[in-house]
């Protein structure tokens, strides 16, 4: 069995991956780290795992780890960067949640995280972590940085636009909306119940850190910058991102349906939805699936395509299993294998 | 006190409006009509209104009618217009909460509504009852259209800009979430909790019937045609909408905050918020107000409006009491005084 | 009119008198404090305010609240002891929403709350604030102690039958439901959406301090001691108390819904519903009525009373303005007399 | 592998065998009925089984259904009793989830569901399958009635109080709380969101199906007759319901968290939590799992047991597929092995 260790492992993204490694077929947790829970058994913390998990938190140091053959961070920004070269010296491969390497410009990082890099140096050799971009470099990554929930969903939804040059990437909207626990799991006013329950408001107009990302991402793919607009908003349900992108098209000249369906042909985990279709969120929860469609409203000269995922899942640990999956050699699938939890 | 009869008493827009006139000093609400409860009582029906209301449901008929001063019709679509024509010879004022007399090609409106019109000669004469836009001709109007939840918010989003001509109209966004109550209170398994709570999806991309209204309202603005993109969402709450509105600037020589603040600065209802902010449906519910923030993201060349509702006040019934208030000639926010409930 | 103070003006109590008290006749907030938002807007901090509130938060002291003739205390327990006395003796009214002066018995008090009363010769003077048990007294009192909102519900449903005789007392189960807002506007993870949205649980069964508040009350309504066993749960909602309540009868021979019907007919905040009625906590959203019904199931032996309450109005502010409405000779339903928000 | 067919595939029970049957390793669903779908496909109606299901839902008869080795019934009641017969006759068997089997005495139960029984000769020989209570008579049961979702909850709870003999059984109380789910998926008002969203309310309380269902369980396990109260409400959730229930102790001298740590000490699906937790519907979602706490408030003679299930799984669904796989002695938890879908 292969043995994995997951730093942070009290926020939500640290308690999927144990949901979803608890039935993996070829690999077992060994270390969960906490630093406030240290020593307080996971399974009192997470009912759920009750009869699954039969660890206790124990302090986040390479030396607790170092018998791993892979680490997840589920941290929060900025605590990954101080570790992860020492584990990667140890021979130990890296999944890193959080932000602190899926930017290639260090200057970038910085401005939008408001802090120094602890480790510029990795940025360059870590692979972004999202399979159906970079497969063939997370077959023989040692570090890879998996990809933000809101990045996930709209650069899946653009990807096929932008590869086949059909759309004017000099204003692409990406209106985004997620559940509540794309937020994490930290006491706050703004995330209670009373706050963001029944209501529906928009946040982080004037920037958003998942932009710079996605900007990345899409100029990559488009050999060129382009110019979006981003706005996310929160959904007062738990789990599911759903991304609604528009772009216009530089040619009528474009079967769209085909043009996607045929994009992600070969990918277990993109489900292209029949023409005409409506994803929703309810339908992939629990699972590492995307779900897209895309319209021509009116046949107009607007592209506009719907994207959903789960945010925990597809959009965080889910991707994270996928992405271990691959640097193992493992079923692309192994331990993702589920329907979505409807209703 | 002014006598005002409801048609369509049993839906929410009708309770909406039985929940506002119970506190109005000016009005008796002295018909509430039912085909289905016809001689049932309305406090057993809505229990809210237990001690607010002592009529029983008469069926829907101009004799029930006649003696009232305003009819309200809060009836599905293709309803109202059968029964408006008598009710205008009587000399009484109608306000008709559903899309009958909202379009000014009866074409375009027997494409949209997939029916004949019945009653196409008064759709010149009809007012839309946007009271931001079409104030004076409401005071003097016998017949109101009262305009659709999405509109409303959509429109006043786009006034401004459209009216100071700083956009470009050639391609405007509407990204619009929506409560569930605005699908009205009928039997469906797609309106259920267990089908809309805990997820959210698009709908109608292909053509939903606010984008004819929403586009004749903004033409007429601008004096031109408008190429609008619409996209509605479901959002797992009750009241409330939150337009997201994009555009790209064909200026950058524009206070845009200062634009919107003096454009709605005599307007009681429309609350521009300080510059930066994300108004939230939570805190107009219950209440005839919009709430709008306006950004530029990065200081680039798309700008970005947010402006949420409670659909069944401004965005419906609420709307109605205001434009009442108006034909009247009474205080604006008569009965329209209200806190948002939050949280 | 009438100068209000409020201390604590940042929690859900606070914001919520703000909200009734906007619309008061004869009623004006003065002064509302905060320590933590001292200085800022009142109306920046709760946008639902703008335009009804032109206030800004000052510092919690007497100095502040000298000149008002009634101070709101929405604070968290054991911070109204400290400053009660002072106001008294400036001849301020006061109204206490927290639990400091609610218990006649000061070491059962120090006993539930863990901390040593600092004015404990003010609990023999203090009226708890139940006006349906307690009006006469409320009358003329200085010092209300408003009722917590488990207790409100609790009360108003066993009192008709414990003021009757017709129960045995010494097994009375109160299994209460409340929506998150009861937990206040603290940051926590308990009262996060992703924690306590889609889920259900009971919490507090070995003991909850409205166990013995209510016990106190119903022993007085006894002039026994009553054995009470209290269940209270978090429901996935914002507002509404839901108090299910049992008791074995001792008697066949009573008419328990003529019982109810009489013991409220004069109250105008308390509503019960016909027979075989089931109050819903929806239909008393944002008023100061508590709807109650009364079953016999099966003919048996166990009376089952429903009682539903808004936790913040009848269970908090709005209890605490009827109080005041007393305490000052007005009508007992100034600022008072809403429509439930249904839906 | 075993050949499973569906009858009723359209509504939550259905689609719920349809999610967990999909990945159970030795059963395939070769049929899938539906009256109102024939023709359909089953993912077209359930993009979450996407993948997952390549079946058309077929007529329901009994010639469809002849080649499987057992068929569900996932239909409202009085269907199944029409057709199980002549599949028993053909060797097949049978777990009926609705509540035609589920009674022993048919005059009981056609008072209750208030219509003839088809089949009341099968009565005698169906097995209820309450895995916990019955295994022995399931594993070589024909026709199992599968128990409903509130005493799957109410019964597990009772259980072990009633077989140690130390509550008084002339009153026991079960106040219940169940997600919308439980409701089905039929089009109706009272299931709307706008309805069951933000509210809370109890419902059949003057007599509940459930109830004569619990008591014959109770009674048998008592071997005498038991009184029970039952109050089931509606929670704005989408699956879970939660049991709180209470009874007398009759003596002082019992262990209780050992009695029921010892009653299931050998039960795969119930978990009997630590002493002093308050088990969390949220923490069983898409389980097949019953997490138990069991109360004694402040050392007193009520004792209070808290029960959560997911009432689609363990309450339907799941405890059928625990049966079947008692029925074909397969592994118990076969296909069942899931984790709690927390947060």
């Amino acid at each position: 069995m292969i043995k994995a260790g997951i730093v942070g492992g009290t926020g939500y993204t640290g308690v999927e991956l144990l949901r979803l490694l608890a039935l993996h077929p070829s690999v077992e947790v060994s270390v969960v780290t906490s630093r406030a829970d240290a020593g307080q058994r996971v399974a009192d913390t997470y009912p759920n795992l009750r009869g699954f998990n039969e660890l206790s938190f124990v302090e986040p140091n390479v030396e607790n780890l170092k018998d791993c053959d892979i680490v997840f961070f589920a941290t929060p920004n900025a605590i990954a960067m101080h570790m992860v070269k020492k584990l990667l010296s140890l021979n130990i491969k890296v999944i890193d949640l959080s932000a602190d390497f899926r930017f290639k410009d260090v200057a970038q990082w910085e401005h939008w995280y408001g802090t120094k890099h602890a480790c510029p140096e990795l940025l360059s050799q870590a692979v972004y972590g999202l399979p159906e971009m970079n497969r063939a470099e997370i077959k023989s990554a040692q570090l890879v940085a998996n990809p933000g929930c809101y990045p996930t969903a709209t650069q899946l939804g653009f990807l096929p636009l932008i590869k086949a040059g059909v759309i004017d990437t000099s204003m692409l909207i990406a209106d985004a909306k997620s559940g509540v626990s794309g937020a994490g799991r930290s006491a706050s006013v703004v995330g209670l119940m009373s706050e963001s329950g029944e209501s529906f408001k928009a946040y982080g107009v004037p920037g958003h850190r998942h932009l710079p990302e996605i900007s990345q991402g899409l100029a990559l793919a488009n050999d060129a910058p382009v110019s979006l607009t981003f706005t996310p908003h929160l959904v007062p349900m738990i789990r599911g991102i759903h991304a609604t992108l528009y772009a216009r098209l530089t040619t009528k000249d474009v079967d769209l349906q085909a043009l996607f369906e045929e994009y992600y042909i070969n990918e277990k985990f993109v489900d292209v939805m029949p023409a005409g279709s409506h994803p929703d969120t309810g339908d992939v929860r629990g699972t590492n699936r995307c779900q897209i469609a895309v319209h021509q409203p009116q046949d107009g000269d607007v592209v506009t395509v719907l994207a959903v995922i789960d945010n925990l899942v597809k959009g965080a640990s889910g991707q994270a299993l996928h992405n271990m999956n691959i640097m193992f050699g493992l079923e692309e699938d192994a331990g993702l294998n589920h329907v979505g939890l409807y209703p």
